[in-house]
C-alpha cells in the first residue's frame, strides 16, 4: 500500500517529540495553544486515521454484530491498539444480537401487472422479521406520517403501509432532517400492524434522490404482530408514489428472509495511554466497531474508530502524555442494539465517578467542524476555550448538543459528554447503504477529525484541575 | 435526466415568491433575516446550481480558451441566462490565446535503462512549448527551491531541471499550501532556463499522493530561451526522486507537442436583474466558463459559474428583485490569460464609479463557509453584518482575502470585491486534473453556495444605502 504523504520529515516529527516530551504543570487552556497547533499540523500532515479506515474497510467491510465481519474487526482493532502502543489493550465482553438479512429481498409491482421494470429496489430492515417463505401480496397505501395513519386507519387492514415522507430537504442540518423521517424506519412497522397491515414499506433515510436503499435498524412494540418490513431506494418510493397517485389499485408483492439467531458473545475493544499524574481518571475516546452489512461502513463508523484511534497515537507520536487516563474503546453493537455501550457503564460502574469525559465520533467521516457538547457551566466555559484554539482550523464549533449513542448510558452517572462534528452535507448520501464506501472518505478530513479529538482530549487530560461537573 | 429533488413544493415556493415579490424599503441589515432564511432554504430544498452543473459538464466538459469546446459553452451559458429569465443576455467580445496541449507528453526514464515501467506519468502544462519532434534526452537534477537551483546553476547547465516541492502538507487551508508552491510551476521553466537547463518539470500541485498528474499555466520570462515543460504525478515525482537519491545518473527522455495558435475571438457572456430603484448601480457576481481540457472542470470552475447563475435565478423564482442591478457574467479565459477579466474592465470603465460590488466564486464547488473580501471600515461592517445571517448555515465567515482573478481588475477601480470561501480540503485533490469531474460534486454543496451567494448579492443590492467605498 502507498505509503500517505510521509513528505520525508519523520525525523523532523520525532525531533518535535522529544521537545515535547517533557511538559510543565499547566493551569489555563491558553498555555495550550501550540501542543494545539502542534498536534493539528502533525494529524493533517502524517495522520494515520485513513490509512487504519483503509485497512479496516478491506480487513472487515461488513461488520454487523453477530457476523463473522465483527468478529474479525474485533481482533483487527485489538492488534490495532497494541501496534499503536496503547496500554491494557484488552476485549471486554459484550453480549449482542445476532440477526442476519438473508439472501432476499424482493418488492415488486403485481398489479398493474406485466410493467416493464416492475421490481422497485428494496432493503430489509435490521430487526426486520421474514415475509412467509413465498411472499405477501397486497395493495399498498401511501402515507406520509402516522397522524395521516390514524386518519386512515381503515383503509390500512390487510394492506401494506409505505411510509413516503422525506427528509426535510430544507434542513441544511441533514441530522435534523434525518431526526424528523426516521420515525418511519424505527417504528413505521409496529405503527401499521396496529392499523391491520401487513408489511410496511419506508422511503429510504437518503439527502439523495437515486436507486440505492438505505438500511437501518428498526423495533418491534410489545405486543403488536411483528410484521416485515424495508426501505425503497428514494427513485422506487417516487415511483411507486407517482403510481398510487394515479388513482389505480397499485399491489405489491414482498418477499424476503432474514433471520433471527440466539444472542453470540462478542466484545468491545478497549486500550490506554495511562495518565502520568491522576491515572485513575479517565477520559474515554471512541466510535463503534460494528456496521451494517452493506457498503465498507466508511463513515459509519469506520472513520470514527479509526480518528479515536489515531487521536491517541498522535498524542503518543508527539510524545504528549497527559496528566490523566485516556482510553480508547472500540464499541461493539451500536447500530442494534447498543449493547457494547450499556456493557461498557456497567462493567465500569465502581469507575464512573472518575470518568471525566467522554468523547465520540459517530456523525461521518467528514471535514469537522468542532463538537457538541452536553457540558454546561463552568465545564462548558473550559470547553469553549479549548475550542477556541481550534479555530484557526476552522474545527472551533462547541455546540450543544449529544455526546453518541455509545458514550450515551454514562450520562446517567454525570459524565461530561461531547461528539465529533463534521459537516452533514454529505453523510445522509451514503449512510448506511451500499455507498458508505472509501471512495467518499477523504484523508485530510478524517486525519485533521483526529487531531482536533486529540487536541480537546489532551487539553483536558493535562489541565491541573479536572474538568467540573456541575 | 432525474430531476433533483423537486419534493412536489413548487407550489408552495411559488406561493412564497408571490407573498415575497412585494418589498418595502430597508435601512438596516438585520431586516433581511427572513429573505436570507427564504433564499437559504430554497436554494438548498430546490437549488438548481447542481443541474445545471451536469448541464454544462456533459455539453463541454473541455472549455479551453479558442477550443470548440470554449465556443460550446458560451452559447450554453447565452442560451441558460435567456431561461433562466435574465434581462438584456449578451455576448461581449474577448480576444483570447488558443493553446492546445497536442497528443503526446512522455517522460521516461532512459538510464537507468531496461526499467520495468519506465514511463513517469505527466501532463503538459499550459503555455508550454513544445519539445524537439523526437523528443530530447538529458539528465535530471532534483531542486526543491529557486534558491537551490541558483546555489546548483553549474549542474543545471544542459539537463532537465526537476522541481519537486510539495505543496506543504501542514497547511489545513490548502489554498496557502498551494500559494507556496505554486511558483515552480509558473516560472520553473524560466528559471531551470536561465541556468542553462533544457527542459523543466514540477511536482504536480496536489494534496494527493496518486498517479494523476495536474496541469495548469505557465508564463515564460522575457528575454530567457523557452524550454518545454511539464508536471509529474505526485508518485511520479516521489518515484523520480528516489531514483536521483539512490546516486545513480538518471537521463529522462522527454517529448509533448502543444501548439500554439493565432489569437482567437471569445466572448463574456453577461445579463442582468435590472435594479428597481437604482439600476445604473451594478453589483457583478460570476465565475470563469473556460476551464483546462481535462477532467470536465466541474469544480474549476463549472461549479463557480453555475452558482452564480443560480443564485440570479434563486432571486428570479423567489420575486426578490432587488434596488440595484445584478450583473451574472461567465468569464472567458482565467486559466491561460485572463482576458476576459481584463476586457470586462476595459469595456465597461465609464461604469466602473457604479460598480458597488463583484463577487467571483472560484475556489471550487465544495461546501460554502462564507467569503473573504477586499473590503475594509464602514463597508466590511456592513458585510459582517450580512455574514451574520449566514452563521445559521454554517457559511458566515467575512475574512479578508481576495475576490477572485477575473474581477480583480475591477480593484484598480476601487470597485470592492468578495470570493465564496468553501472548505478547500478536497480541492487540490482534483483541480487542473483528470479527476475534476462531477462525481466529487455534492448537489447539496453547490446549492448552498448559490444561496449563500444570492443572500450576500441581495442584501447589498437592496439596501438603501450603496455599499461605501473607503
Amino acid at each position: 500500500m502507498i505509503q500517505f504523504a510521509p513528505w520525508k520529515s519523520a525525523a523532523a516529527a520525532l525531533a518535535l517529540a522529544c521537545l515535547a516530551a517533557v511538559s510543565p504543570p499547566r493551569g489555563d487552556v491558553a498555555a495550550y495553544a501550540e501542543d494545539v497547533d502542534t498536534i493539528l499540523r502533525e494529524a493533517v500532515a502524517r495522520g494515520r486515521a485513513y490509512e487504519r479506515l483503509v485497512d479496516l474497510c478491506t480487513t472487515a467491510p461488513h461488520r454487523l454484530s453477530g457476523s463473522a465481519g465483527a468478529a474479525a474487526a474485533v481482533e483487527w482493532a485489538r492488534q490495532e491498539m497494541i501496534d499503536i502502543g496503547l496500554e491494557n489493550v484488552r476485549l471486554e465482553p459484550v453480549t449482542v444480537p445476532h440477526w442476519e438479512r438473508g439472501d432476499v429481498c424482493l418488492v415488486r409491482v403485481a398489479e398493474p401487472a406485466g410493467l416493464v421494470g416492475d421490481e422497485l429496489t428494496s432493503i430489509t430492515l435490521g430487526s426486520s422479521v421474514a415475509t412467509p417463505e413465498f411472499g405477501l401480496t397486497a395493495e399498498v397505501i401511501e402515507v406520509q406520517s402516522f397522524e395521516e395513519l390514524a386518519e386512515r386507519r381503515a383503509e390500512a387492514d390487510g394492506k401494506i403501509v409505505f411510509f413516503n415522507r422525506p427528509m426535510d430537504p430544507e434542513s441544511i442540518n441533514t441530522f435534523a432532517a434525518y431526526g424528523g423521517a426516521v420515525g418511519q424506519r424505527s417504528r413505521g412497522a409496529s405503527e401499521a400492524a396496529k392499523a391491520g397491515a401487513v408489511a410496511a414499506l419506508i422511503r429510504s433515510m437518503s439527502t439523495r434522490l437515486d436507486d440505492v436503499p438505505h438500511t437501518g435498524n428498526m423495533s418491534y412494540a410489545v405486543g403488536v404482530p411483528k410484521i416485515p418490513t424495508a426501505a425503497l431506494s428514494t427513485v422506487a418510493s417516487e415511483r411507486l408514489s407517482d403510481m398510487i397517485e394515479a388513482g389505480v389499485p397499485v399491489k405489491l408483492h414482498f418477499r424476503q428472509n432474514p433471520v433471527w439467531h440466539a444472542d453470540k458473545p462478542s466484545a468491545n475493544v478497549v486500550g490506554e495511554i495511562v495518565g502520568t499524574t491522576f491515572p485513575e481518571e479517565i477520559l474515554v475516546v471512541g466510535g463503534h466497531l460494528d456496521g451494517w452489512d452493506v457498503g465498507q461502513g466508511a463513515h459509519d463508523d469506520g472513520a470514527g474508530t479509526c480518528e479515536a484511534f489515531e487521536a491517541a497515537r498522535l498524542l503518543l507520536q508527539l510524545g504528549l502524555r497527559p496528566k490523566r487516563t485516556i482510553r480508547v474503546v472500540a464499541f461493539m453493537n451500536e447500530e442494534n442494539g447498543l449493547a457494547g455501550g450499556r456493557a461498557y457503564r456497567e462493567q465500569h460502574a465502581a469507575e464512573m465517578p472518575n470518568h471525566v469525559f467522554a468523547l465520540e465520533s459517530d456523525s461521518g467521516g467528514f471535514r469537522p467542524r468542532g463538537f457538541t457538547t452536553t457540558a454546561k457551566g463552568d465545564a462548558k466555559a473550559i470547553l469553549d476555550e479549548i475550542a477556541k484554539l481550534l479555530e484557526p482550523a476552522d474545527c472551533g464549533l462547541m455546540l450543544d448538543g449529544r455526546g453518541g449513542a455509545d458514550i450515551g448510558p454514562m450520562q446517567l452517572d454525570g459524565v461530561l459528554l461531547a461528539g465529533l462534528r463534521p459537516d452533514s452535507s454529505r453523510y445522509f448520501d451514503v449512510h448506511h447503504s451500499e455507498s458508505d464506501t472509501l471512495a467518499t472518505v477523504n484523508d485530510r478530513e478524517v486525519n485533521l477529525a483526529a487531531g482536533a479529538m486529540a487536541a480537546l482530549l489532551y487539553v483536558i487530560a493535562d489541565l491541573d484541575e479536572r474538568l467540573p461537573r456541575r
